[in-house]
């Protein structure tokens, strides 16, 4: 898909024919698809080895052997290739959690099971995320997990969150079951900043954590219907809305 | 007090007469104190003007104008010195808590102006709390809250979340009163840890995520004797007490 509301958008990049048919639409696609990818796989080749803050758009499109124009026609900032990065470690942690959504009914199974697969796919970056950890934990900043910006790879950690709960046998009620994979979803926040910190060999204590807290969350959710505990839900979820915006 | 399990511990320091009576002990005390002060002023300066990596025991003795051999009779690491740090903290947060303490019977009013006062008395530090929290936050270190070497301070921290609830108007019942406060504190941190990284001018957000958690703090409290929520208390301090071992 082109970018929308840049001025090269009808193109397949700087001083290339513009699109003119449905056509050249499909042929594009698998092409802007693998520079979109050689361009992230330096970016974070860089972002490893150099820091985030020392990485230039020019050493990234010079490593993606691209022009520095063409790789800010498809990422107009280091920022938005943390944004492709986030979205490509939600699809890999996706995959991950096929196997336990598609097998297991259990709700404390599906969600050890999704948090495990999260730890498990970002074991390669944990060097990174130690690193990076800064930018991404404040509050106002476009790279933190809450921001505007991060919305569409959160709301699709959110969704996996729906389904570790719609799939299970867990009983939550109506308005209750709408938030709640957010509250999930936020208790994941709370297990990658342990792991970003966490220094164990194998971070064998982020996976206790996980294999103690979900029993826990189990037990929460299964008395979810309690008065006490619905108000509880609004009102994190409303503390968390009044934060972000 | 001289401090235990070091040969140099009868005298005020290396070099120094031996202590012979207990007139010099009481002479000896705020001598000692005003040392300990001074070298602790010196380290905090250079911590937060040079980094807490970047600053020698050397570098501290001389600007607190003592003998390298007498910080270390003092102090036997930086990580010590970080310890005084919080001890001194926490002595700053006890009295700015101690009005609203002396004069709330209300336990939502007791936390919030507890939380506030912490928030205030660190006000100074924030900037070398972004820089210095990589250290504090790695499980294992001993200068995170939750290790072995800060539990001085956290038991402290912990004795003054649980004035906050036994000077209350809660009512809750036996051994779930007595880890309460251990939540409480742990609550505290996740405060402290939003506030580290809260760029907002006079970090509003910090007191605004105050504001806004204690009435849901003081709900789950009034409730805390429904089973589920007393299950919870004793599971969540289990996993603190595992996860610190």
């Amino acid at each position: 898909m082109p970018r929308p509301g840049r001025g090269a958008a009808a193109t397949d990049g700087p001083g290339q024919r513009p699109r003119v048919t449905g056509v050249a639409d499909l042929a594009r696609t698998p092409r802007a698809q693998q520079t979109r990818a050689a361009i992230t796989d330096a970016a974070l080749a860089l972002f490893r080895s150099r820091g985030y803050e020392a990485t230039t758009m020019r050493a990234i499109a010079q490593r993606a052997g691209v022009s520095t124009g063409n790789a800010y026609y498809y990422f107009s900032s280091k920022e938005e290739l943390i944004q492709e990065f986030y979205a490509r470690s939600h699809a890999e942690h996706l995959a991950a959690s096929r196997a336990v959504l598609d097998t297991e009914r259990d709700f404390t199974a599906r969600l050890r099971g999704t948090l495990r697969a999260l730890i498990d796919v970002q074991a390669p970056y944990h060097e990174f995320a130690a690193r990076f950890y800064k930018y991404a934990a404040e509050p106002a900043s476009p790279l933190s997990p809450f921001s505007k910006q991060s919305s569409p790879t959160r709301e699709a950690s959110i969704a996996l969150y729906r389904e570790v709960l719609d799939g299970s046998d867990a009983r939550v009620g109506g308005d209750l079951a709408a938030r709640l994979p957010e509250l999930l979803w936020l208790a994941s926040m709370g297990v990658v900043l342990y792991w970003v910190h966490d220094t164990s060999p194998g971070c064998a204590r982020t996976y206790r954590l996980i294999d103690a807290a979900v029993p826990v969350i189990g037990r929460l959710v299964a008395a979810s219907r309690i008065p006490v505990l619905r108000a509880t839900v609004r009102d994190v979820t409303a503390i968390i809305d009044e934060l972000r915006s």
